[in-house]
């Protein structure tokens, strides 16, 4: 899906919420356990329920790769069912890949390339640590996205991230305006935790057009109206991810609406938010 | 797998090879494609082959992730294969993960806990950019490493690692002090390409008694004796890797013959220098 393609969708739904499927086994209504699959039943009817409020879905690894193969089927049928919907959805890997070139190759080939070849999701969220090489294998398949890390959500974004170098910049900055040559608006997106909304300010004077993937509201604590305050530009550049808050609303028989219900109110939001910004009339 | 026992490990074998087991099926030998598991038999081999000489096996997850659940089989079967060795082979799970918390604690179960809740594998490595909280779950198992990602071997390395922050440390070195206070010797280790050999001097001022992951020989082009020479202490403290060099020595039938063959002089060499370094008598 490319960017144009993209903000299409969020001005068709007047949304731009990400739904995270960190479906967790031990988490997912107990009624569901008697299924064959249960974490795929789970997704299936989290999507069913949410679709018409959410522009992306992202699942993250560590939840499939966890369960080991059982898992990795969950996650092959779930990315299979989300791309029923593929005109109307944009699929993230939640990944936070990134190694040699020879081997980011692999991993871009897993995540990116189309089935049967790979998952054919939309994007991959890929760690920086290890520089151009490491991300660049991720930028070869067209209308696919790198999502890169930048300032995350988590306590330990302070570790590293925050540092200032001698370039005056801190390193998180550095690793946005460095990476500024490896692809463009159009191939790459950022990860900033909405924990840290008042940065978005100082990130967008870098990156004034890119979209950003801000994880971080609802259970880390983040404020949609701070994120869409700081960060909105003219088309919305945003997708606001949600997890635990939308697929954990409730773990009885329900939870499908629960979880309708936490993604309207936000897509709700959303909306008045878009609306706000005159991202949508 | 603890400190005394990998030494131990080192001193009986005079070896501190570890072999890269980035098994690509489009580059094993075109003979094994019959097979029902060819990367399986491939991984086999070379395990048997190479086993008096190598200390570690260090499976690259990519390589059976981009095989989708055919790929996460071969791995299983070539985990549950090297555990048969568990006494005398140390298991690296070649993952550079890293998560925010309740995330990285999915990763540490599927990699480091035993089976079958996971994998079993003695060490993980792990990406720093996330910090502490992303770090920290994977050293809640005992007898089990994280190899956190310092200084890597590849091109991409000078982007960011090298990067001189305000406090006069680089962005590497700032990663290993500030991960001293997570865990202690005997669960971390680092990972320090050969091919930045001459900084293993002042690396290991920070870290006289880490052990060091070293990939970069070989094929990637670093230097055996530099790596000794810099990084070698009372105990050795390096794990040494090689890869293709190795598992790619030829892709005939003789391939597990001519595996071992480098295997061999490899270990032949690090005899040597454990024996000029006083590590073995």
């Amino acid at each position: 899906m490319n960017h144009q393609q993209l903000t299409g969708l969020i001005q068709k739904k007047r949304s731009f919420l990400c739904i995270g499927l960190d479906s967790d086994p031990e988490k997912i209504p107990p009624h569901l356990r008697s299924f064959d699959d249960p974490v795929f039943e789970f997704n299936r009817a989290i999507i069913d329920a949410t679709i018409d409020f959410a522009v992306a879905y992202k699942p993250n690894m560590a939840f499939y790769e966890s369960e080991g193969l059982k898992g990795w089927k969950s996650l092959q049928k779930t990315i299979s069912y989300l791309r029923n919907f593929k005109d109307s959805v944009f699929t993230i890997a939640d990944a936070k890949r990134g190694d040699i070139g020879n081997t980011s190759e692999r991993y871009a080939k897993a995540f990116l390339a189309e089935p049967p070849d790979g998952f054919g999701f939309d994007a991959i969220t890929v760690a920086p640590y290890m520089g151009e090489d490491s991300v660049k294998p991720f930028l070869k398949y067209p209308d696919k996205w790198v999502i890169l890390l930048a300032l995350t959500s988590n306590p330990g974004a302070f570790d590293f991230q925050t540092q200032k170098l001698q370039n005056g910049h801190t390193v998180f900055e550095t690793v946005i305006q460095k990476s500024l040559g490896w692809g463009t608006s159009e191939n790459m997106m950022y990860v900033v935790g909405a924990t840290k909304a008042e940065m978005l300010a100082d990130i967008r004077k870098i990156i004034p057009d890119h979209f950003l993937l801000v994880p971080g509201i609802g259970a880390q604590g983040g404020s949609l109206e701070e994120v869409a305050g700081y960060g909105m530009i003219k088309n919305c550049g945003l997708l606001v991810n949600s997890s635990r808050g939308i697929i954990y609303a409730s773990n009885q028989t329900n939870f499908a609406e629960a979880a309708q219900e936490e993604a309207f109110l936000l897509k709700y939001q959303m909306e008045q938010l878009l609306s706000f910004h005159s991202v949508v009339g």
